[in-house]
C-alpha cells in the first residue's frame, strides 16, 4: 500500500513540476494512507525532475519520519499538511503552490468570488482567504499554525465541497481524494483565479453568480445525480 | 458522409486541444450533416489526445444517440449545440470553450465592443453577451435553455455575420461553416477579447470604431467583393 | 539581386511566423530592391510554414505584379507598404502585425511614451499613433490611404530614428534597413508596448524619461559614436 | 580558477538565455574571482546560444581587458558590474535583465513592497528603486554612474539580504554568491514583480506583510538556523 502511495505521490509531484504552476521548487504534493496514518510527501528543495518513488518521504501524523532510508528531509510545509489531514477526514491528497494568480488574491487578502461556471464546476462558493496569523502563531510552530488558520477558515464550510484555500500573504493549498486530484484542483484554481482577477478589473462592480446557478453547475459534476463525463 | 464528418469533428477537437484555449477537458466541438440532421460531437470528459473518429458521438436533432457503438455519452453541452443548429440554419460547426479572456468578458457580463480591425475582420459589430437565465430556465433543461438564451441574444443580429456569443457567467460559443471554422473563430475571439480587455483598462473612455471602417474590414474578407487571400 | 531578396523576405516572414507575434496569417513582411524599385512581399493568406522563396510576390512601386510565375496575390496590405517605401527613402524592409500589446495602444489611440531605456535603445521618442482616417479615405484606396496617414504622422519625425507606428484602431507597422531588421523592430515594439501598458496601470501619473537619458541610450546604439555590440 | 569561472559564467549566461527573462541579447551575467580581482562577463551583443567559455570576456576592476584572446568587447554594462563588485564585498555574481515585470516597476519608479512570503523567502524587505540620475551622471561615465546610484540606494540596506535593485527607468540588477545564484535571483524577482503588480491592481490599498512574518520566512531560508532544503 505504501509503495503504491510513494509512486502516486511521486507522479503527482512530477505532474506539478510540468504544470506551469511552479517555479524552481516552490510547490509540493502529499498523499495519505488513512489505514496506517502515514503520509507521503515531496522531499524539501529537490528538483521535480529528480523525484523518484524512493526519495519520497514518509511521515506519521505526529510528524515523525517513518521508514527512513535516504535521510531526506520532508517539505518544510509538512506540519501544514498534517493539520489538514487531521481536520479534513475525507481528503487523500494535498498540493501547495505559489502559482501566480492564486498568490495575487492571497496577497490582496481577498476571497475569490464565484463569478462563473468554471469556478462553480469545481468550487462550491467563494474560495476563502485565511485571517492574518497572530505574532505568537508565527513565532512558534509556524507551519503547524498555518494549518490551523486554514482549518479556522473552514468554520461553516465543508472542505469536501471547497477543495482550496488561500493562506493570506502566502498562497494556495488545494486537496482532493488523492494526490493527483489535488494537483488538478491547483490547476483549476489558477485558471479560476486568473479569470476572476481581470473580470474584477474590467467590471469592479461585478457580483457573484446566483445560488441556483452555482448549485446547478457544482451538483452537475459532484452531486449524487452527476451527469458529466462517462459512467464509471 | 457521416464517416467524413466523424473525422472532421475529431480533427477539429484535437486542434482545439492543442490551441492553448482549453485546460483539462473544458471545451468541445461539433459538426452537423444537414441532409440527415445528424450532429457529431466530442464524447464527454475524454482527453483530446485520446480522440479518434470512432469515439465521436452521433446525435440527432431530438438529442437521441444515433448509431451507438461504443456507448459513450456526448458532451454535456449537446442540447446547447442542438438549439444553435436548429436556430442558425447556415452553420455547420460549433465550438465551446472556457478560454480565459472571453470568459472574463462573459463573467463581467459585458459585450465586447469592436475596438479595432482585428475584430472587424471577423465579427461584424459588438460580440453580444446573453441575458441572465431565469431560475426555471436553470432548474429544467438547463443546457437546452442555454441555447435558447443565445438565440434570444441574436434577435436583430445575423449569426452568419456574428459567429460568436458570450454566455453570461459562463463562456463563449463560436460557430462557422464547418467544425474547423468554428475552432478558428474561437482562436480569433480569444485574441480579440485579450486586445479589448486591456485596451479598456488603458483607455476606459475608448469608443468603438466607425461603422464605415467596420464595413470596410468585414466586407473586405466576407462580402461578395472580398479580396483577401488567394482566389478559390 | 531579386533572387536574394526573395530569400531574405521569405526567411523574415518565416521568422515572423515563429516569433509569437502573429496568430493565423495576421502579419506580413516585405523588402525592397531600391535599384530596380521592386518590392518582395508575402502572398496573401498563405500560412508561414508554407512560404518558400518562389511563392513570394514581386510588385513594383505602381502596385503592378512583376515577374508573375505562380499567380499568387500579394498581401492585401501591399499598397500600404508601397506608400511607406515611397515616403521613407532609407528603409529596406517593412513588417506589419496585429501583435497584442501594440494593438492595445493602437485601439486605445494613444502614443507609446518613452518610459524606459528598453524603449530608448530602439525608438527615439514617443511611438506615434495615426489620426483617424476620413470616410473618403476609407471608402477609396483604403490600404493606400493607410500608408498616407502613417506618412502624415511623421511630419516632424525622422522615420530612420522612429522605425514604428501605430495605425489607429488597427495595429503596428515597423521598418528597418532590411526585412529582418523590420521583424526585429516588431519584436522590440511588442516588448516595449507590454512594458509601457502595465507601467501606466501601476502608475497612471508616470512621466516620460528625460531627453538626456533618451539621447544617451538611443545614440549609444545608433549614433555615429555607437559603442554597443562588437565592432563591424 | 579563471578557467572554471569562464565556464560557470558561460553556463549562467546560457541559462539566462533559456529562462524566458530576456529577448534578443538584452541581459548579461558576470562572475568574479575575488583573489585575483578579475571579473568574467558576457561579450556584448552575442546571442546566448553562441556563448562558449572561450568567448567570455575577462576584465579587471579598473575596467581593463585581461588575457585578450578573441578581441571581443565585454557587455556595455561592464562598468556597472564593476561598481557593484567594489561596493558589495561578499557577492560573487551579477545578472542584468530587462525582464517585463521588474521593468514595469522600474519604469513606474516604485519600490516593490513585500506583499507575501514568496518575496520574503528571497528578499528581506522592499526591493528598492534608485533615484533619478543627474544630467552630469548621464553625460559622463553613464554606466559607471549607474552602478553608483545603485550603491547609493543601499545606504542602510545590506546587499547580502537584498540581492536585487531596480534602476529607475531602466531595469533590474540582481546578485548572489556566484553567477548562477544571481540568475536564480533574477528569476525569483520576475515572479515576485508579477505577483506584486497585479496584487496592487486588485487591491490598491494593500499593505506589506508584518515584520515578524518577513523575519520568519527570510530567516527560515537564510538565517543561521535555516531549515529549508536538505542539509549540506
Amino acid at each position: 500500500m505504501l509503495e503504491k502511495l510513494r509512486e502516486e505521490v511521486c507522479i503527482a509531484n512530477r505532474e506539478l513540476g510540468t504544470s506551469g504552476l511552479v517555479k524552481l521548487t516552490w510547490g509540493n504534493v502529499s498523499g495519505i494512507d488513512r489505514s496506517s496514518g502515514i503520509m507521503v510527501i515531496k522531499p524539501s528543495g529537490v528538483p521535480y525532475e529528480d523525484l523518484i518513488p524512493e526519495n519520497m518521504v514518509l511521515v506519521d501524523m505526529e510528524g515523525n519520519i517513518h521508514d527512513d532510508k535516504l535521510g531526506l528531509r520532508p517539505s518544510s510545509d509538512t506540519p501544514t499538511h498534517i493539520e489538514l489531514y487531521k481536520a479534513f477526514g475525507n481528503i487523500g491528497g494535498i498540493t501547495h503552490t505559489h502559482s501566480l494568480y492564486a498568490v495575487k488574491f492571497a496577497q490582496a487578502r481577498k476571497d475569490i468570488p464565484c463569478l462563473g461556471t468554471t469556478h462553480a464546476d469545481h468550487f462550491y462558493g467563494s474560495i476563502p482567504v485565511t485571517r492574518l496569523m497572530h505574532d505568537d502563531e508565527i513565532d512558534n510552530d509556524y507551519e503547524k499554525n498555518t494549518g490551523k488558520v486554514i482549518v479556522d477558515a473552514f468554520d461553516g464550510i465543508n472542505p469536501d465541497d471547497m477543495p482550496a484555500v488561500l493562506v493570506a500573504n502566502h498562497g494556495p493549498f488545494t486537496w482532493g481524494k488523492d494526490a493527483m486530484a489535488s494537483v488538478v484542483n491547483s490547476i483549476v484554481l489558477e485558471e479560476v483565479s486568473s479569470m476572476a482577477l481581470e473580470t474584477i478589473l474590467l467590471n469592479p462592480n461585478v457580483s457573484p453568480i446566483k445560488q441556483i446557478l452555482l448549485d446547478k453547475h457544482y451538483l452537475r459534476k459532484h452531486g449524487v445525480d452527476a451527469y458529466y463525463g462517462q459512467e464509471r
